[in-house]
């Protein structure tokens, strides 16, 4: 509702209404603008619920509400009549960070848990999309690992050599790629040039590519709890942009996340028209 | 030289003197505390030197100077002449953060790359020894992965519960151990009330044991770049402690380090006398 009193959403609650609107009131949050679908209080049918009306063209995107993301991405990604596309279906955030001067966009910290190369070629484009739409131009993008030399013993090193490769062999598009790098050679050109690391993305990275989910889970935690970041989080690779916030996120964190799935599914729109 | 001036150690320079000693007069470092064991330029030399004066009980402990970690650790862990205990070999940092209010211990984010659970085992014991040694009396150790549910498909979810299981079948003693955790969770009971966490660990980790190197990497690189925290860090299960700093490291953090190796050394000799 905060995000409706800001014109960016016209909210459509689905799920049991009379538990929703006694919920709202508990809160104190009026329910005037939104719309409703009414469902049984089972998350798979409100997930199925919430796909169907994006398929018929009467919902633009999807906010995860209080139902398990398992349950929501289970409708979502499902072969017959999900939101599928032909890409991997993956998350990126988008950081305010006030110890770094511009956004900073990470993939895949919240849906992939061992995203194979494939995988990860899908995350990184998905990810320099998205940078695009924002107006980043040319993203720099930093494949993270836990070194920055090719070690067959630590699977990231390997995948971020190829992930480079396909950028310069046009198998990724629209971004500077570079990787294996630590996180301190990605965002310190001070740590790069001590260790004699020459990478064009030191100190500038518009995008982090991390490893696995474990890394990546910690990465954005740390943004957030300990480094004091601001985010926005966003589902790519689906037919409409879809909202994963977590229980623990700050409201702060849903509107932003709402603002940046709205300018993602304008942007997406008038490319519709033209195909 | 800064910690010799402090009182922490009396340094033993190893390597080529002449270089060694044109690099301090270069840097207006003076070197007439210290004393010199020669050897050649070659790194698995001077490795070998290091070793050797603690085995004959000539040193203390080690600190990695120039020379890769790898050649370092391939003498400290030779089967043959070298400084292994019955323990897996791991290392810990101790973090100094602007935002918590007490020392956390992270292990391992720099030597073992994807330890199994026997290994996690040594790791958290190691741990668990250091903090006592520190005058942490009972320390509370969360097993990071990144969700706090088990989930075959990640596989630092099985090791944590395993862990937790060891810790109260007396297979790890001296701790109060809780996995998996994600970062959130353990460092934020508001975090673990929003989702119905019940853990003892919640917001007073003492220990933060990573799933794997990637993930450990950007743990505490975070810490130190984004989280502006001090840090000291150890090798562990081995006969000496040894420093493993990096290049990009402070001399604040290097100081540290000493401290605390001399402290661990210090623990460790009366308890071999008494043996």
């Amino acid at each position: 509702m905060s995000a409706q009193r800001l014109g960016l959403i016209e909210p459509i609650m689905i799920g049991p209404r009379a538990k929703i609107e006694a919920i709202a009131h508990d809160r104190g949050i009026g329910l005037a603008k939104a719309s409703f679908v009414e469902t049984s209080e089972a998350p798979l049918e409100a997930a199925a619920a919430a796909v169907e009306l994006c398929r018929n063209g009467k919902a633009d995107l999807i906010m995860k509400g209080s139902l398990h993301t398992d349950a929501l991405l289970g409708a979502v990604l499902a072969r017959d009549g999900g939101l599928r596309t032909g890409r991997r279906t993956s998350h990126a955030f988008v950081f305010d960070l006030p110890s770094y001067p511009k956004p900073l966009l990470t993939a895949d910290c919240v849906v992939n848990i061992s995203p194979g190369l494939t995988d990860k070629r899908d995350i990184t484009q998905n990810t320099i999309d998205l940078a695009h739409m924002l107006g980043i131009e040319r993203a720099y993008v930093g494949i993270l690992s836990a070194v920055e030399t090719i070690n067959p013993a630590i699977p990231g090193t390997i995948d971020a050599t190829a992930l480079s490769k396909m950028a310069q062999r046009g198998q990724i598009t629209g971004a500077i790629v570079d990787g294996p790098l630590a996180i301190d050679i990605a965002i310190s050109i001070k740590a790069a040039r001590i260790k004699g690391v020459e990478s064009p993305i030191a100190e500038r990275p518009d995008i982090l590519v991390v490893p696995n989910l474990e890394a990546g889970n910690i990465l954005y935690k740390q943004l957030v709890y300990l480094a004091k970041a601001e985010c926005a989080g966003i589902v790519l690779g689906t037919t409409v942009p879809i909202i994963l916030t977590s229980r623990a996120d700050s409201e702060k964190c849903r509107v932003a996340s709402c603002a940046l799935a709205v300018l993602q599914s304008r942007h997406r729109s008038p490319m519709k028209a033209l195909a």
